[in-house]
C-alpha cells in the first residue's frame, strides 16, 4: 500500500458550504454551531462568505459573525471570497486567512461570479495584494476542478493554468475542488499527480462532496496521493442544489473515522464531531447524511 | 497509484442481504426486481438464503423463487446457506452455487446461527461435500471478518483459519464479509495482505456495507490490493437491523460509477443499474440510501 501520513489537516466547512444554501439560521445559532464545531479540536474553519447577500441570504450576516470570532482562540478562522471587492470586506470585518474561489470551467464561473476563468484568474493579483498588504493569507481555491455541471469534465489544463498563476502570484495555499460531487480515486489521484509538479512547494488541499457516494473514496485517494488538507463539514451538512436530497460535503465525523482507521490522526474528536453534527441537524432542522451520525463508531474493544 | 484491474466482477445481492431485514414482498414483486436487475448485465446474483422461514421471514419463499430462476439465461444465480440442511435444500431447489457463511467471531455465529466459529467452520466439510456432491461449487463468506457488533475487532487470525480450512476442504471461493459496515481501506488493505499466501489460487471476494460511510472507500481499497470480485445491491438496499436508516450494502450503481471512472470494467450498464434501484426502491416502498438514484450520472461531456 501506498504509504500513508501521519496526520491530516482538517478545515470546517459547515459554517460555510455547509450553510450557504440552507434556509438562513440565525446568528446566535451560528455560534451555537460555531462552539461545537471548535469543541471538537479542529484547528481550521471556514467561518463565512464575503459574497452577495442578494445571492446567498444564509451568509448575509458575514461581518456580524466575523466580530464574534475573537471570542475563540486556538482556531484559524477564513473566509471565502469571489472578487477582489470581498476580500476587502473580509479583511475589514476582521478575518486573516482568505479563499479565494477560481472556477476552471467557464460555464460554471460565469454562473457562480458572472465572469470567465480567464478575469477570475487575472483577479488573483488583486485579492492576494489586498490580502498581503493586511498580512492575510490567501488560499486559491479551483472549483469546478473535475468536472462542470454544464460544461461536462474540465480540461485539467484549466486546472494547472490557475494554479500556476496562483504560484506565480505567492499565494499560500491551493485547493482543488469537487463542487458537484463527481470525482472518483482513479480521476483524483490523476489530477494531483499533474498540479503537484507545479505547486513550487504550495501546500496543497482538497474539497470533496459526496453526491455520487465516492466522496470518501476520493478524500483517501487524495490522502494516497499525498494531499494532507481535506475539506469537511460536520453532519455532512451542505447539499447540493440541483440534485435535492443528495449528500453534500463530506461528513467530517465519517471522514475522521476513516482517517482514525486508517492509522492517519487529526486534530479532530470523533465522539465531538458527532455531537458537532447533532447540533447542526437540529439548528438546520432536517436530516443530514452523515453516516455515524445514525450509526456511532464501531466497538473498538 | 496502485495498479488496477481492467475488470471486476460484481455479484448483485439485493434479492438476498437487501431484502432479508425487509417486510416481506411477494414473490412476483421479487422477480420484477430480478428482472430489472439481470437487464443491468450483471453475470452473478445472489437470489435467496435457504435458511429458518421463521427467523428470515423475507426469504421464506426460496424454493419458489428458485424455481422461477430458470426463465433467466446467462446469469449465475447462488443462495446462501447457513448448515449442510440449507446446502441441501438449495440444490434440492436447483441452484449450482452455494455460499456459506462462517462468522469469524463467535459471538456473532451464535447469534447468528445458534453454534460457534469453530463448529461452523467444521461443517464446511459437510457443505462442501453435498455441493460438489451434485456438481454445484461452494464459496465460503467469512463474516464479521473485520469487526463484531458483539466483540469489537476480529481478531485476523481467527479470519485465516478459517479461509485454510476452506481451502483445504477444496471450496471454490472465499469472500471476506464487512457485516456491520466498519471496515475503512487501511484494515482491508492488511487483512486482504494477511489472506492472499493463504489462498492457494482460490478466487477471493468481498463484501462491503456503507453503515459508516466507508464502503466505497473500502471497495475501492480491496481492488487496489488486487480483488476483482465484489458484492454490491441496487439502490443500497439492505439496512443495518441495529443503525435504523443508516445505508446497507454498496450501492452496485454507486459502485459501478466509481469503477467505470477509475477505468475499471464491470458487465453492469450504469443507466439500467439506476432503473433497478429505482425499481428496488418503489417495491420496498421507502427510500434507498444509493447516490446516484438521486443524483443522477455526471456529464460525460
Amino acid at each position: 500500500m501506498t504509504e500513508l501520513p501521519a496526520h491530516v489537516d482538517i478545515r470546517e466547512v459547515c459554517l460555510r458550504d455547509g450553510l450557504q444554501i440552507e434556509e438562513p439560521i440565525s446568528l446566535a445559532a451560528k455560534i451555537e454551531l460555531l462552539e461545537a464545531v471548535v469543541a471538537t479540536g479542529v484547528r481550521e474553519v471556514e467561518a463565512t462568505a464575503f459574497v452577495s447577500p442578494s445571492k446567498v441570504p444564509a451568509l448575509a450576516d458575514a461581518e456580524a459573525l466575523a466580530a464574534e470570532l475573537t471570542r475563540f482562540d486556538n482556531v484559524e478562522f477564513s473566509a471565502l471570497v469571489a472578487s477582489p471587492n470581498g476580500a476587502k470586506r473580509a479583511i475589514a470585518a476582521g478575518l486573516n486567512s482568505i479563499e479565494y474561489v477560481v472556477s476552471a470551467s467557464d460555464a460554471h464561473s460565469r454562473a457562480n461570479v458572472g465572469r470567465g476563468t480567464a478575469d477570475a484568474t487575472v483577479a488573483i493579483a488583486d485579492v492576494a495584494r489586498i490580502a498581503h498588504d493586511s498580512g492575510a493569507s490567501v488560499e486559491v481555491i479551483v472549483a469546478t476542478a473535475w468536472d462542470c455541471p454544464f460544461d461536462g469534465p474540465t480540461a485539467s489544463q484549466r486546472v494547472l493554468d490557475i494554479i500556476t498563476a496562483a504560484v506565480d502570484l505567492g499565494v499560500d495555499r491551493i485547493a482543488i475542488a469537487d463542487t458537484i460531487g463527481t470525482a472518483t480515486p482513479r480521476r483524483v489521484q490523476t489530477l494531483i499527480g499533474q498540479v503537484r509538479p507545479i505547486l513550487a512547494g504550495t501546500p496543497l488541499g482538497a474539497h470533496f462532496h459526496n453526491t455520487r457516494g465516492a466522496g470518501l473514496a476520493s478524500a483517501f485517494a487524495a490522502v494516497q496521493a499525498g494531499v494532507t488538507r481535506l475539506d469537511a463539514s460536520v453532519g455532512g451538512l451542505g447539499g447540493c442544489p440541483f440534485a435535492p436530497g443528495a449528500s453534500g460535503n463530506i461528513a467530517t465525523e465519517d471522514l475522521v473515522y476513516l482517517l482514525r482507521d486508517s492509522d492517519i490522526g487529526t486534530d479532530v474528536d470523533l465522539p465531538k464531531a458527532i455531537e458537532a453534527a447533532a447540533v447542526a441537524q437540529r439548528l438546520v432542522g432536517h436530516d443530514l447524511p452523515s453516516s455515524l451520525l445514525r450509526a456511532g463508531d464501531r466497538i473498538i474493544g
